[in-house]
């Protein structure tokens, strides 16, 4: 489908985890363009704890040595890296979604839809959507920096990912390779990008998570949200249940393993398709099967909790704890 | 030198001017991570007059739809995009030093230097560099997009620009070239980057000039910095003399062409040699050289100035008009 190359991506060590972090778990939803500073914060020092597996009983020096508003200081742990040694690290992807910033932007202009030769709105709309997504992007790198995350920021439309009608026509992958070699955890984000056909369009998140495991095989991918997982129904219904564990076969047909649901399976579908108006979550799960048929195991999990550190490091991986509440998507064993 | 595939960058139409945001004259250079607002807001409205070239009697409308500091309100002029035509505009490039961003974090850390793999302080210093000038091509992005220009921020570390022992090993171009076509002004930075021997180092703003001049063969290069241009001595120093046009033979030497000065032209070299050790003048005047050498000239010129608003126009390309205070560096016609 893209032009990658893909004999040049070769990683040192293998890649052992993907991360999402949804739009609705980082930023507040109703509030354009803010920060939800106290989940970021929290699953920054999860994310930390998880990929610096060995030797957490350490602290780890901050990597963010820039001023913050209303700080007038910058920090510059010296001292603390003196007595360091190089961590052993996992090596991580993070893809953040854009939740309030570059929505607003995005959809008033139209920039999914292309015109970027012919619509002036669009070609702003373009920039401004942009800069909206590069600055939460620059904030989540600096939130993982700070608990000793060694993150770079790498924007698709910089990097050269390009679409052809909407979908996916280059995306180059070999420099995402190199960050995670040399030691570094890059951190992608949904973005405006160039369509070969219809001049522009958005690139979202999902789309670069799945072809990211595609290419580099990760051992698992975490999809952290505001909800605990997939529900079979709009979560604020009361009568909701979460569902535990979806099974994906060679097709991508999808189904429902864990609870065993009094209704038949038919009837679930119907039900998650009348959320997926609301909620999505069809499509979330569409997209997380197309990950799972590659053998690639998916957890959906809530942000923040106790659950999503479980999953990100990785505990999740053998059996799934009666105690752990979130939505595993594996494929089903043929 | 570099990877590039040369013969895949071809423009839809020349490329008019490649700009030099000196750091000296975006930032305060005494002031860590202090963006000079009243110069970039002037440069800007500089730049957008001569990107927008034909019809600036309109107002053009911005494209920076980003909530900023101490402002809740959110500005999306649609009803200024609604009455307006795509603008003829012309292909720029813009490239930013990093002034008062990113040096200490660099220079604390010693990214210059290597060792990304082995030494615990530079891995974070790569990081923390990263995020300070990733911040100020963020500011510098919004403040051009704020006057209507179409600035997409492309991160040098990101588009996969890449050194061997120091020297440009790999870069991008044709994201750049892309980014062109689709009418977009790509707003490049000095930046830390991975390095084939000694793991990482500092890319410099001056060598993407170089090497985008090399490619893409701009009509002319401004450098746009914090004195009138280039003196024989440092320019606190009451006799220093503005040197007005410099000629660059084939070989890359330079000579004083006006004004004519007493002193022979060897000991105007020593003078301006002495002058390097402060101020860095025999560096500037050799980066800029070994663009004129290619047939494009250079201005170096103050920004925020009459002069320097002439010089982005372009005014400055057939003669040198007398009450235009600046340093033309061109080559000698031979």
């Amino acid at each position: 489908m893209t032009d990658d190359n893909v004999s040049l991506i070769t990683l040192n060590k293998p890649l052992r985890c993907i991360v999402k972090l949804g739009g609705a778990a980082v930023t507040c939803k109703h509030e354009i363009e803010k920060i939800n500073e106290e989940n970021l914060g929290i699953l920054s020092m999860q994310l930390s704890q998880a990929i610096m597996a060995s030797d957490f009983s350490k602290n780890v020096p901050g990597m963010d040595w820039s001023k913050r508003p209303g700080v007038s200081e910058i920090s510059f742990p010296l001292d603390d890296f003196r007595e360091q040694s190089l961590l052993e690290s996992s090596n991580f992807i993070v893809v953040h979604g854009a939740g309030s910033f570059g929505h607003f932007q995005a959809s008033r202009s139209g920039v999914h839809k292309g015109g970027l030769q012919l619509i002036p709105i669009v070609k702003a709309g373009f920039v401004a959507t942009r800069i909206s997504v590069t600055s939460l992007n620059l904030e989540i790198v600096r939130a993982l920096a700070r608990e000793g995350i060694p993150s770079v920021g790498m924007s698709p439309f910089a990097s050269g990912w390009s679409t052809c009608q909407r979908n996916l026509a280059s995306a180059d992958i070999s420099q995402v390779a190199m960050a995670i070699n040399s030691g570094f955890v890059p951190v992608l984000h949904g973005d405006a990008v160039l369509d070969n056909v219809q001049g522009c369009t958005i690139l979202s998140g999902d789309v670069i998570i799945r072809h990211l495991a595609e290419l580099l095989k990760p051992d698992y991918v975490v999809f952290l949200t505001d909800v605990l997982g997939v529900y079979d129904r709009p979560p604020t219904d009361p009568a909701a249940v979460l569902l535990r564990e979806i099974a994906v076969d060679e097709d991508g047909n999808w189904s429902i393993v864990k609870p065993v649901l009094q209704n038949n399976s038919k009837q679930v579908e119907i039900t998650v398709a009348a959320h997926d108006t609301t909620g999505g979550m069809v499509t979330k799960i569409a997209e997380a099967a197309l990950i799972a048929k590659l053998g690639i195991d998916v957890y959906i999990v809530k942000a923040a909790t106790d659950h999503s550190l479980r999953a990100l490091k990785g505990e999740i991986k053998t059996e799934i704890p009666d105690d752990w509440l979130g939505t595993v998507i594996k494929s089903s064993p043929s």
